[in-house]
């Protein structure tokens, strides 16, 4: 080991490297890596797992709130894509296009033969292959509203990809639905920003700001798209999930059209709101530490590891026993709902090296258990949100339900604790443009920017932050929970509308 | 109504025409649909819900079993496939190539731009890819046996696609493993079919004949490939999963090599195994009927519909109160270990058209409740299992307990049923090539074929069964059960060394 690797799991810290600090998390914790196909990324085991757990936990609120899961085609023909010109402008541009159906081998070499008629391009996202469906289902307003979601894998050509947060393909679940009438489609499209909100805030422990992208940064072809905006350690803004109000625009291109109770043709109201495996990368950098990951105990793939400590083999047998009987008892207890996940590890590895393999990991809870721990009938408890050393003896009596109140525990820590920091970097009495680009960066040389997010006053002038593209700062959102602004416009010096959140973003 | 939809619910029958009635029962169940992209399937929301259901009881299994999930990429580069020459020659020739990465617009048209310098094929399975990242992660023996699946979409170009059948895309499972030694990979691969057993007969309720395949069956590359062989009602066989034993073969290709305990660097022994969305094919072919399908109720999303009976608007309020009540009684109650899945169909339809949709949908248990009903404190149970005019009167009080048991006896009704149905078409008295020809219909003209399994005596020569291609009957599998066979080859005369399964299939 370096000396730098004795004072921190993870080298460089956060504060040294920012971005090779999260790529060195995602080594030191297993979860994922580069693939041969650029752009692409490999979703280890435990990576995969987390997904698994969110995935299942975001599920369940979808179809809780009405909605059905659905598969439609990996392949969109091009020509679908040339009836929605504002979408393909704004999204289809950077996409995988498949030309060819067949290989042939030529001396040793596969050649693509079998040219299609028409390429068929890899969903960068189904609005148009699902609006096309959706055409043929809808017929009458009895057939609203029609509640459909897809879990899958899209694929958007990425020139600088970085594993879960910008890759070239990626999961994600996509929601789309259609309405008789502006009013619920605008309903639904808040509906789900809130499903989003509560999930990312009491499942992944991320707390978020939602509120309504500016026209910039609008979905192409949306009317109006909403977001949860989550802070990185690094202040830079996580777009975490956005809803989109589509209007009749989607529904105009694809022919969504219904007969409405008094038999008049009409065209639908559509919405469409997503989350990606991007909200990995969001849990690493909005929890992970210097030591490496810490997982909310709710998408832990293992909440609790049990660490054997066998200084002679004699007492292997005995320990290894306890430990069994440690793990039944933890897999009957339950936390938020669901009996805890344990594993023990069994590897013939030295104890030191298990230990910090785990801590990089982030599994919440580790639990020792040596010779004079079965003597005791306890057990060394450890809590991944305190210090590594502190170590609670627990009767294994006690152990279910002690572990059960410390991951809910953890839970609410690592959501406070990621809370306390978002608000200390929000500044709201920025009011000149001037402090905006010191505060971002953009002051005289060597001066070390603070960076965070900024709340700020806006007159809703399209176009009016681009002052601030040079430092790669834009309008996050304007906050749904708004202060009643009055004052000028930090941007024009207008009379001011809105509240905005500025901030350089992922 | 036409005077044949009077007599079944789906026309034709599976008499007049099977294949025909497959297409009827997928749109009268609505469960799939072709998509404007050829050889794709839009897999509906009754459909994917099967799916889902099936997909959790098959991630249970292989998780229990020791194995893990992740994700590996939709890509391959073409040069990987160079590696494998056996592999693409059987397998990857017909697949979709991606060769370009952009598009332009030029006069209102997209043109596809951006041309890869190395072409990308969509995954026809993911044996190279995956390989190449077993390499580097496989290292030393401690690192053995390495346990993943995978759940993701595939893509073989196909010209004749049949819905959940054979279709260019459809979603699966994949597992991989690397073992130490040929035992262990060995053990693997059948531990592995036995899971699919498993799963097939007690959740999907599909008896199977489990099996090795014939080299001319084998998977491309492999050592040994297992197979769950099912009986579809047109006596035609349903590969239904297989479990591949790939000796060294892909090792070598990928170089997965681990130091083994004295120190030597030895290639692993890979196994690989899959089940696929034709599974749903499989169930409708093997439990539907004339009056459409008939869900297993393991996997049927939901599992019990209440409908309302309201013959005049003032009774409307007391029945629906009544159907919510019976609804949180059944969802309370247990099947398999799961609450009850109840929907209440309170739909402005006609009372016979919706009770039919659902009989067609195969929906296990119908509830019918009217307003006499209520004054009765009973309901009107129906069961997919038996006659349709069928009613029980069940008290409320004893509703979850009688639907919990009903719902468990219809799951093995339908494994019953099925397994009857094709032990009654194996016939095992066919000693010659004579006899088997007119058994498959290669007899005289106009002499109707019978059709089944036949189970024959082999000597094991490659090549011999061709005899039978004209027929399209091929041999399904050796069956692991075998009678230690004696006699004549039924095709060459030999001496016989094994029983065959023959027969035509999907």
């Amino acid at each position: 080991m370096t000396a730098s690797q004795t004072r921190t799991a993870i080298s460089p810290t956060r504060r040294e490297d920012y971005p090779e600090w999260y790529q060195q998390v995602l080594k030191a914790a297993d979860l994922a890596e580069n693939s041969p196909v650029r752009g692409c990324m490999i979703i280890k085991p435990w990576g995969y797992g987390i997904w698994e757990l969110l995935q299942r936990q975001l599920d369940d609120r979808i179809k809780a709130t009405g909605h059905v899961n659905a598969y439609f085609p990996l392949f969109i023909p091009l020509s679908f894509l040339e009836k929605e010109a504002t979408h393909v402008e704004g999204f289809a541009k950077e996409c995988a296009v498949v030309t060819h159906h067949r290989l042939e081998e030529r001396g040793g070499k596969l050649i693509p033969t079998g040219e299609l008629e028409e390429p068929l391009i890899v969903r960068p996202t189904s609005e148009t292959i699902i609006g096309h469906s959706f055409s043929k289902w809808v017929e009458s307003y009895r057939d609203l509203p029609l509640l459909i979601n897809q879990w899958a894998n899209v694929v958007r050509w990425e020139m600088r990809p970085r594993v879960f947060l910008r890759t070239t393909e990626f999961l994600w679940q996509e929601g789309h639905t259609v309405h008789a009438s502006e009013k619920e489609a605008l309903e639904e499209t808040h509906k789900m920003l809130e499903v989003y909100r509560d999930f990312m805030e009491n499942v992944l422990a991320l707390p978020v700001i939602v509120g309504e992208k500016s026209a910039g940064e609008r979905f192409p072809g949306a009317v109006s798209t909403f977001t949860c905006e989550a802070m990185m350690q690094d202040y830079k803004a996580l777009q975490a999930g956005t809803s989109h109000y589509l209007g009749q625009n989607f529904a105009k291109a694809s022919e969504i059209r219904f007969t409405d109770e008094q038999g008049q043709l009409q065209y639908g109201y559509t919405t469409s709101w997503g989350c990606t495996t991007r909200l990995i990368g969001g849990i690493i950098m909005t929890h992970g530490d210097d030591d490496g990951l810490r997982l909310p105990p709710r998408v832990a793939p293992q909440q609790v590891v049990i660490l054997p400590v066998i200084p002679k083999p004699e007492s292997a047998q005995a320990v290894l026993a306890y430990c069994e009987q440690i793990k039944k008892h933890l897999e009957q207890s339950h936390a938020f709902g669901l009996p805890v996940r344990v594993h023990i590890d069994q590897r013939d590895l030295r104890g030191g090296e298990k230990n910090w393999e785990w801590i990089k990991k982030g599994v919440p809870v580790r639990i020792e258990v040596g010779p004079r721990d079965v003597d005791n009938g306890a057990a060394m408890v450890s809590r991944r949100d305190k210090l590594h050393k502190d170590k609670e003896s627990v009767a294994v009596a006690a152990i279910g339900p002690k572990v059960s109140q410390v991951l809910e525990e953890i839970q609410q820590t690592l959501y406070r604790e990621a809370s306390a920091y978002r608000n200390a970097h929000i500044r709201e009495d920025i009011e000149t443009l001037e402090e905006l680009r010191a505060f971002f960066g953009g002051s005289s040389e060597g001066q070390e920017a603070e960076g965070g997010f900024v709340l700020a006053k806006w007159c809703g002038e399209p176009g009016s932050e681009s002052l601030l593209d040079d430092l790669k700062v834009t309008i996050r959102c304007l906050p749904l929970k708004q202060r009643n602004t009055t004052g000028r416009c930090i941007f024009t010096g207008k009379p001011a509308t809105t509240d905005v959140i500025l901030a350089k973003s992922y």
